[in-house]
């Protein structure tokens, strides 16, 4: 297992470790089965979608603190369960296909850290699975 | 790893691909492990959820398309922002426990291909991962 | 493949299930890949999130509801529409890097089977992938 490490820098960002990912793939040698990447902490996600333009990221935030306003009235008392809630509705992981060596992402997938709740040094794992 | 393609033939709809995964699962001849489902595409999901009756899926749809309204401002040119959200909430990929040689689906389960911005054709890669 | 057994004792209710979870991935003796956790329901949902502060998984409850209200007119008729959409936004699986012998949880991650339509007894399979 390869853990990455990412400083965000601001209280919700979005960062593209798409780079990391398919590097740890290349380094394992493993030709044919799945790379794992998930995220241990509880207010930021890992999700993919397109990387080209970054005005869809942009949306996806946008979205994301709107759904999931910050000035309801929560119960936990850190004042941060906007971002362990848009956590869960990204996910904190994703599975995708090893074939042949390569990553198996679409043309426009990247792969990225959703910080929710920093700035902070986020881990990142990513495991390797065999077919 | 499997390639399946189907032709999403409106703007937004479902399609149930579960024979087309199980199909996959059997032919590898792998028994024990998981099946791991992944769309290649940043404005299609996939997920697992009810199909016996068809209202389920429609509930879904119409639920996602006031979530994600398309008449919110974005930023995103292309005008399919919505598409792109409603695919990091439904997720891109399912993974399914594989035992002796059975895809472990519920009762009720079936796997569900969700276009969100077509018609087009997609590809869903099915790739076998061993216990 | 190991399946856990856990009755929910109400209509919405949150059960940690992150000891059946480790058990079952210690007595597989496997030290590295990962742990597939899945719910074969379509009305339950299973994620990972902060265990140690019960608020939190009270805010998750309370969005959900809100976000996917009951009184919403939906098609299906059996009345449960809200709860196999919430299902769907959580997801019903997650993976879990597996590193030697220790599964990778972050200092706060717990994983939770979220009832959305209860009191029923629901299955949990727990599949053991190799790196």
């Amino acid at each position: 297992m390869t853990t990455l490490q990412f400083k965000t820098p601001a209280t919700r960002v979005t960062v593209d470790i798409t780079a990391g990912v398919t590097e740890a793939a290349r380094a394992s040698g493993v030709q044919d089965g799945a790379v794992l990447v998930y995220c241990p902490h509880t207010t930021a996600g890992i999700y993919i979608n397109e990387g080209a333009d970054p005005d869809v990221v942009a949306d996806v935030e946008a979205f994301l603190e709107e759904a999931v306003p910050q000035g309801r009235p929560y119960r936990h008392r850190e004042g941060n369960s906007p971002a362990h809630i848009r956590s869960i509705l990204t996910g904190n992981a994703v599975t995708i296909p090893l074939a042949a060596g390569r990553v198996m992402l679409g043309r426009w997938q990247h792969v990225f850290l959703a910080e929710f709740d920093g700035p902070r040094t986020r881990d990142v794992y990513v495991q390797i699975l065999k077919t």
